[in-house]
């Protein structure tokens, strides 16, 4: 038995139930989230942190052709160098031996790379403490945070993204027999074979503060169906990446197929490699989350290759009415908070009438609304632990001047405050700015302003905050939409509004579950119909589109014919 | 009852039965495809054909607003002017107005408006002989294909999308029940409603030879997923388009919805529409059948949307060695002749070895396989009344020109010559050039040359073929390939370059199924891969690109909770 065979068989009853959690969108994970000893072995933390300290100041070690030097400049927003050096690869090298590479992995099939993909993914998972502590230094989330987002997390949109793309090539039948009836005469009747074929190479650019959570989709849909794959990490955020193509590299050598279909290729700052490589004939799919600037060169510049974007936009809350203010601020104070608003899905935007609220502590004014919000974000970054965990670091310095340029566009309701870490005395830590600002300085609100920054906007009434939301968001787009109301009505206009600049609506978010957070399997992360980003992952079309099917028929003799 | 759910009711089992056969890839068709009294009525023709007579020389009305005029250029291919005229509504007041129709037709949801697509298509099948004339005389093609190509089959190429559309739809449910165990604590728990979202408006553009076959993907696949559609015709085919969007607009208008919801834009040679439009920022999809140029330019300068194109590719057949030549060059006779050479999957280069091919008659040289070619096809067309009803006529003057002009490119094996109509003395019609040439004249094989033109192209080997299929392929792309081989280790080699240039093969055809047709449910239409088109008709990413997911999630008392 092959060893893609092998993997198929150990892996395939978590393929089924990965394709049923996909259908029946219900909470699914095979990749526990919790980094905890009983799970994952009582020496895993210890053996992450210190397989992750073994990598700082070396070389990292990857199969690639054409070496032409080293870069690596990666720093932890924790206040360190990490010193680890990656190899170049000379690009046409590299595309050249994928090519000749791509033809073995096409004809294996989608059984022998979905077994692949899985082992790799399954893998992935027993190091998700070295993810976490390499995701930790790179992007500067906390580590129960890197942990999660970095490891498990990432494993379950890989994983879905798999399972997505498998069932969707398992729809194509090998073959078929088709008998067209002639009247009195014998029918026709052919055989038709019908192959997958993978686009070609793709190219899966990855963002700094999510190397491998926003990389996986792209990396795994790719990859399952056929097409050879480079990734293109993030200057500053390459470790966990590296991780993963080592990891995958390694499961692809062992069952006998080029390690090189999964390679990386780093760049600096100084010279950037991606777009070059973006436009390379060869590249027929691009998988990129950052910058709208970039995203929307590649979407207009590069017609060599099929582009899936996650950009920027203003994600959104509408504050109408609360059944419950401090359910719902301590909600919002950790929304805010976690990974200091860095995350793709952070509200920035949050629109509340300037005649105030109804909650149950009465009417409140907006001014009491803003305090109210400002009180449960100090209150929970004040209890102990909290803050050093949950805001994480600044993933880059630029975050920290964008801060104190925003506190001047408003009425600062809550200044953000440096943060000291116990570990790491240079870690850029800081807690959120909240500014209130009219609805009138539309100038202020309707841009990104990446980071833990977040306007609370005065609006006339509800209606009025739902019309700027509309505004704002067709023209910027968002990838997260949330609302407070106790009113019916209310929440119907909210979900037109969802279904009118195509994001996803979260309401009345009180528990355990935050506007920020998007699961696998179940939560289509970004609905590619606004301006925040040109695909959704993970729905069929982000998959689909990898593929195309190859036909091969010729005539039989009709059934019951001589 | 709805009439939108009295259509869905009436239509469903044809629903699930098309789905069923996209997924077999059987044989299968609701829509007959024989022009005959005893199917479709005895006075159906009559009938049809006194319909299309009473449209000459009048305004063709459909509904839509802000009329600005008329336009109306379409001369019949048999030689007299259809003196129709359309209606040209203001291109933003009708944008305009179906914005603002297209929130109900997306609320209506996918079974409804399923139902109304399979309506309108029954009713464009009971329409099939008017359909037929109209057909006829804007394309040119012989009766007996314009009836079934303008009718049943590109019926059956709609209902193929709605088909493939609505259970991409319906893959999505409705609605979640998601439960995150934590452990000791309670579960989060939270109630999801997903929502199809169309993408926005819908631009069709048709061509000239297949006003329906080539529309109708695209029209029902938008519509079914909630896009409203815009047809712009070809100024020299309009009509076909015409009777599409009349049925489409009555039910539409009868089941409660805009009519305009499926509209048409005629435009004029002169004044064409299309750039304009396709640029529209309310327009989010675009269908595209015509040439290369005007398919990369909106492929390229269309960010504004999701694009789909079929251009111009250099059709391809490979003969290695034949099991029977009478059959083949019977087979090929009738392929070569067909509609003149007018159809995208009709081929033009045919690769032989210059130092002949094996057959039943004996080895044969490369000039005796030309002249049996070339004998077929005299002896094909020189039966009674094949000549008129199979060639058909020449839908564009300037085909007749550049069959001159292609004459002077090689050796002629069969001129081209002028055919007599019995009916229509002023029609357009000839038979099929045939020209030979060397390999190493590759400018004059490796571009379109549209209409009955064929290149017997003398090769060093069938694997010098097979290379030069490659490259040529590779750089201009192809709807179809065949090959003619009676050795294993040639077709496998065919095949690989099938599946390496990604497109479809047909091996050894000799009967009654031709190189140049494509059974809906069964044949994927181009692949996507190669430059002659940059999706397939119909897959699934054809379909599920033109609808997003909305999500909208809120909190629940997980189960057990108080």
């Amino acid at each position: 038995m092959s060893k893609a065979q092998s993997f198929y068989d150990a892996h395939v009853s978590t393929l089924h139930k990965a394709t049923e959690a996909v259908r029946s969108r219900e909470f699914w994970t095979p990749y526990p989230e919790v980094p905890s000893g009983r799970i994952y072995g009582e020496s895993a933390n210890a053996e992450g942190q210190s397989a992750f300290k073994d990598r700082l100041d070396k070389s990292f070690e990857l199969e690639m052709p054409a070496l032409e030097g080293e870069v690596g400049e990666e720093v932890s927003p924790y206040g360190f160098e990490l010193g680890i050096r990656y190899g170049r690869a000379n690009a046409d090298a590299l595309i050249g031996r994928m090519q000749a590479s791509l033809k073995a992995w096409r004809d294996a099939g989608p059984d022998a790379r979905a077994g692949i993909c899985l082992e790799i993914l399954d893998r992935l998972n027993k190091r998700s403490f070295e993810i976490g502590y390499a995701t930790m230094h790179t992007t500067g989330q906390g580590f129960a945070m890197a942990f999660q987002a970095g490891g498990p997390h990432a494993q379950d949109r890989g994983l879905e993204a798999v399972a997505l793309a498998w069932e969707e090539m398992k729809r194509i039948p090998c073959s078929a027999g088709w008998v067209k009836p002639q009247g009195k005469n014998p029918a026709l009747a052919q055989e038709k074979q019908y192959t997958v074929v993978p686009q070609g190479i793709s190219l899966v650019v990855a963002c700094s503060t999510f190397p491998t959570w926003n990389t996986y989709p792209g990396l795994f849909a790719s990859l399952v169906t056929g097409n050879p794959v480079i990734v293109k990490p993030h200057p500053g955020s390459v470790l966990p990446v590296a991780i993963t193509v080592e990891v995958a590299q390694a499961v692809l050598r062992e069952a006998g197929f080029d390690p090189c279909l999964v390679s990386m290729v780093a760049d600096t700052e100084a010279e950037p490699a991606t777009k070059k490589l973006a436009q390379h004939p060869a590249i027929k799919l691009i998988d990129f989350t950052g910058s709208s600037t970039f995203g929307a060169w590649l979407e207009n510049f590069c017609s060599n290759a099929q582009v899936f974007t996650e950009k920027a936009g203003v994600n959104t809350l509408i504050i109408d009415s609360v059944k419950s203010l401090k359910a719902v601020t301590r909600n919002l104070a950790f929304s805010l908070s976690l990974y200091s608003g860095q995350m793709c899905t952070t509200p920035q935007n949050i629109y509340i009438p300037r005649s105030g609220i109804d909650t149950d502590e009465g009417h409140l004014s907006f001014d009491q609304v803003a305090s109210a919000l400002a009180d449960a974000i100090t209150g929970f970054l004040g209890k102990p632990g909290v803050a050093v965990n949950v805001l994480g670091a600044l993933q880059n310095a630029a975050t920290l001047e964008r801060i104190e340029a925003c506190s001047e566009l408003g009425r600062v309701v809550l200044a953000s405050e440096k943060v000291d870490h116990p570990d790491f005395p240079n870690a850029r830590m800081c807690t959120p700015l909240l500014v209130s600002v009219d609805a009138a300085d539309k100038a202020v609100y309707s841009q990104e302003r990446f980071g833990p920054i977040s306007f609370l906007i005065a609006t006339d009434s509800t209606d009025h905050s739902i019309e700027l939301a509309r505004e704002v968001i067709a023209e910027k787009g968002a990838i997260t939409l949330g609302v407070y109301s106790t009113s019916e009505a209310v929440l119907d206009k909210t979900h037109e509004l969802s279904l009118d600049v195509k994001v996803a609506l979260s309401c009345n978010l009180a528990g355990g579950v935050f506007v920020n957070q998007s699961a696998a399997f179940s939560d289509f992360h970004a609905t590619g119909g606004n301006p925040a980003a040109n695909a959704c992952l993970t729905d069929s079309s982000f998959v689909s589109r990898r593929f195309v099917v190859v036909q091969n028929r010729h005539d039989v003799t009709p059934p019951g014919g001589e």
